[in-house]
This record gives structure tokens, C-alpha cells and sequence, in this order.
């Protein structure tokens, strides 16, 4: 294998404008989730004890990529409630030199490499081995929450990062390799295709009509529940099986700014649509933060 | 269920711009692909006995959506080799009323729906109920990709049809419902998304640069296999293990016009491909015509 397929790279070809991210790396990490479908569903909650080869468990945090920040137990002991660390299988790597000017903007819509720059960091969200994201009260799904936000407003700052996914797989099928529950976040030096495309989408109708279009598309669809300050709703135009989307009522462009009392709100929705899901999620599933409401994650220029 | 529901129809949402067809009668079509995965191998050649369960086998053709085209056996017996058919439960309905003029291009970018107009075809590759496509000798491979062609060109007249799409899915995971050889073809009456994508791309780069930026890929990336007429290559920015693109050596911007002679050319070469893939294939895999090479299957207005 050549030296340069070695490393992390973000390509966009000359045909589809996409960018895909090759990362050799991430096929050799490791995993506790070998088998795929129905035969591998999400454990039950246990009693928490650590598992022998989990190094997610509390205990093992030496084992693990360095740490960025916790939430430390209320009762101030060593132990923690969640953790973001690095990735030990990164993606995209935060040592790697940023892309040149020249690189970031690519000239027009032609193929091209970008090194393979970015941060790929991993939120484990319970110090517990079986106790899944959903299992959490309201408060523990807010701090999960409040510790995305964090996190984001902290790459956002970076002058090369363009774009924060915090998405979470669950189940082999999903792309989940590591059962303990937790979460993933990429900073990366593009906007990826999709987003893209909404935003674009979303400009057109705006200069149109005025309007957000997803202020606008709430009322319209299935909405499935709604509290004070979200409403979770099937979209018009849904391209997966049991696809919802978690909107603000209020017109609101960036997640990591929403109103820390808004996210227990949001939390607790949260939760309850997972609860719903679950059926689905012991196979396939997952969440995305930013790519399909007007909680626009884009960072300015 | 609401009548409007049960009825198909093509959707595009105010926020991301994609289209998506909505069919509920496609959830209640037979399978005799039941089980996702490993499990359900593909079949090996046997004896080409009709099964009894197959609407696809020689003597079961009162069993399915009535035929448009046949290849007939050559022996001029009441057999076939190749039938190009209606599908029995299809995505898409010929019967249903065009999209009027003003829902053909809505305004602007915002939500709309359009009947379910549009066409559904099944290709039968083979009267065998346990022949795979790549079981057959490169001239049946070439015969199957000229009743494409000859049903592309047959949809291309028709003046609601803005594009074809030829597919074919291997295995239950892949979305394949019946187990005997066959491959779909759906004549819509919008370009899909992806397609606007790329050809929104390879328009800018043709008018930076003068080039077809397919023409320009194909040496850059890794060449897999080439014949006198076409190349096969994992493209640059490849977006799932194993893709593989074949494209013509000469620039051609119709599938359904490639010339008669070198279709057993690229009949040959698909073959060969798809037994490459054949341990991958098992699992889930296809190909495309149309939506990833310079062969342009967007009909001119």
C-alpha cells in the first residue's frame, strides 16, 4: 500500500463534487459488535459492572485516547458521567497540518485532496457498560446534550474547522463498532455535500417567499410529539423508514447556542422518540445533530 | 390510511430538494427473499427447472404484469430468453395522469408533490429460475444491456419521461424481493437528485477547464480492467467498498445509443466485473446504468 493511501485524506471527485473521507486506519480499530442484524440486539441495562474488554468502562480510562473534558460525579469522587475523549481510530486527524488557503477552496468543481485534517472525538455517554443513551433520565440526556454543545463551540473556534457532525450509531448495521453507548463528533475543513444542498435549498426558498422552510414545513407534516420549544414530526419528503426530525419552534440557527434551559425540553423529547424508535434501534439507527433542521451548523466565514 | 396515501406519488420537501417516490402498494409485494445477509447466499446454477413458486419462470408468464417486449428463444420454439415486462407492483404508475405542465417544474425550490405518474418495468434475464446474469455467455449479458437500451429509448419518446434509470439489486439487503435474475428499470418524470448533482458538476467543470471531467478520470484512478471500448475503475472518490465505475474510452453521452458492437464489449466486461465482486454480491451489491458515468441518460427537453 502506498504511503499516501496510508493516511487520512478528504477527496471530492470532478463528477458527483462529494466529498468522502478515506481513512485506511479506522478498518483496523476495534470491535465488540461483530455480528450484523437482528442476531446482535442492544443489550438490556445491567448492573454497570465494567466488562473485561470494554475500554469505554469506567476504570479503564487509561486505555483510551486522551481525555478533552468530563462531567464529574455529583459527589466530587474520582469517577465520572461522561467523558469526551479523541478518537484512538481517528477519521481525521487533529496533528495533521490544516489545508493551505488554496486547498480550502478548491478552484471551481474539480476533483481534489484535501490532507486529512480534522478532529474525530468520541463522547461516551454513561460511565456504565449496558445503560444506553435512553435509559438516562431527562437530566442525564441534557448533559449528553450540553456536552455536544460544549464541545462544538469549542472546534467552532478553530479557524480551519468548517463544519461539526455529532451523529450516534447504534447497532454493527448502523456502523457502530463499540456496544458501550456513545457518540461521535467530526470537525471537518469542508461542508459536507448534504449540507450543502440544504442550505442551498433553504436560500432559495428564502429569497423566494421569505420564509424558513422549516419554519414553514413544521405545521404542515405528521408531527409525532411537541413540547414548549421543539416539535418532532415525520418529514414530507421522508427518505428512510421511521425518519423524524426534531425541530425548534422558535426560528434558531445554531445548535451549540441554543438556551441551556431549552435543552432539558429537548432532552426529554429526545429520549421519548428514541424510546418510540427502539423496536428499530436494536438493529439499525441512530441520530444526527444539524444536518436536517435550521439548526444550522455551519460556522460563518 | 388516507386515500392520498395509498396512492403513489413523487415528493420533493422545502429543505433538502430531493426527490422521493412514495409507494404503499410496494410493501405489499411477494418476496421469496426473506432473510437480510450472510444467511441467504445467492444460488448456484442448477438445472434451470421452473420453481413452483416463481412468477419469473418459463410457463409462469400468466402470472405476471402483462409484457412489453420479449427476446425470443432462437430456436423460434414459444419460448424466450429475455422479457421485458410491467411490474405487478410498481413504484410508479403508467396509467396515472402526467404531471400538468405547471407541476412539472415548481416553482422554484419549495415543497411539492406530483402524481405517481412514471413507468416500472422488470427485465427477466433469463427463463432460469437459478442463472445469474454473470452465469450467462457475454452475448447474453449483451443481449440483456440492448433490452435495456431498446426499453430506455421506447421511455425516452415518451414526452413526460425526464429520465431513466436501470438497476439491479442482488440480494434481500439490497432490497431485492425475488430471487430469479432480473433487473428494474424505472422512467420518472424528474431527474433524481444525484443526477442533477453531477451533471450541475460536470457542466461547471466543463466550462472551467473545456473537459468532460469523466473523460479526464479515467487514467488518473485505479484501472481495474479496460477493453478496446470501455474502462472499469474505482473512482477517486469512491463512496462505498467495492464501487466501480465502467465508462466508455470514447466520449458518448446515451447509454441507449452506444453503438451494437461494442455492446458485447461492454457486456464482457460487465460480466467479468460482476464475478470479481461475486463474494461481495452474495451479500448485497448491483449496478447502475445511468447515474455514475459520462453515458448521460437525461432525456434533452
Amino acid at each position: 500500500m502506498a504511503e499516501a493511501s496510508r493516511t487520512s485524506e478528504a477527496r471530492r471527485d470532478a463528477v458527483f463534487a462529494r466529498w468522502v473521507i478515506f481513512s485506511p486506519a479506522r478498518s483496523r480499530r476495534p470491535t465488540d459488535l461483530k455480528s450484523h442484524g437482528p442476531a446482535n440486539p442492544s443489550p438490556g441495562p445491567d448492573d454497570g459492572a465494567p466488562k473485561p474488554s470494554c475500554p469505554f468502562c469506567l476504570g479503564r480510562e487509561s486505555e483510551c485516547a486522551p481525555e478533552i473534558f468530563r462531567v464529574p460525579a455529583p459527589d466530587e469522587s474520582p469517577s465520572w458521567r461522561i467523558r469526551v475523549i479523541e478518537n484512538l481510530f481517528p477519521a481525521l486527524r487533529r496533528e495533521a497540518a490544516p489545508p493551505a488557503p488554496e486547498d480550502e477552496e478548491p478552484v471551481g468543481a474539480g476533483e481534489c485532496a484535501v490532507r486529512g485534517f480534522g478532529f474525530h472525538d468520541v463522547v461516551i455517554e454513561t460511565p456504565h457498560h449496558e445503560v444506553r443513551l435512553w435509559d438516562l433520565e431527562a437530566e442525564g440526556v441534557r448533559d449528553v446534550l450540553l456536552a455536544y454543545a460544549r464541545r462544538v463551540q469549542q472546534l467552532a473556534e478553530h479557524p480551519a474547522v468548517k463544519y461539526v457532525q455529532v451523529f450516534k450509531n447504534q447497532g454493527a448495521s448502523a456502523g457502530a463498532s463499540m456496544a458501550h453507548s456513545h457518540s461521535q463528533m467530526l470537525g471537518t475543513p469542508f461542508v459536507p455535500p448534504s449540507v450543502t444542498s440544504r442550505l442551498n435549498c433553504m436560500k432559495e426558498v428564502f429569497e423566494r417567499s421569505g420564509k424558513c422552510s422549516l419554519c414553514a414545513v413544521v405545521s404542515k407534516d405528521i408531527l409525532v410529539s411537541e413540547t414548549h420549544n421543539f416539535s418532532a414530526f415525520v418529514p414530507f419528503a421522508a427518505s428512510y423508514p421511521f425518519e423524524i426530525w426534531i425541530v425548534p419552534r422558535q426560528h434558531s440557527s445554531y445548535f451549540h447556542e441554543t438556551d441551556q434551559d431549552k435543552v432539558l425540553d429537548l432532552a426529554g423529547l429526545l429520549k421519548s422518540m428514541l424510546q418510540k424508535l427502539l423496536p428499530q434501534l436494536s438493529v439499525i439507527g441512530g441520530f444526527e445533530i444539524g444536518s436536517g433542521c435550521h439548526i444550522n451548523p455551519v460556522f460563518p466565514e
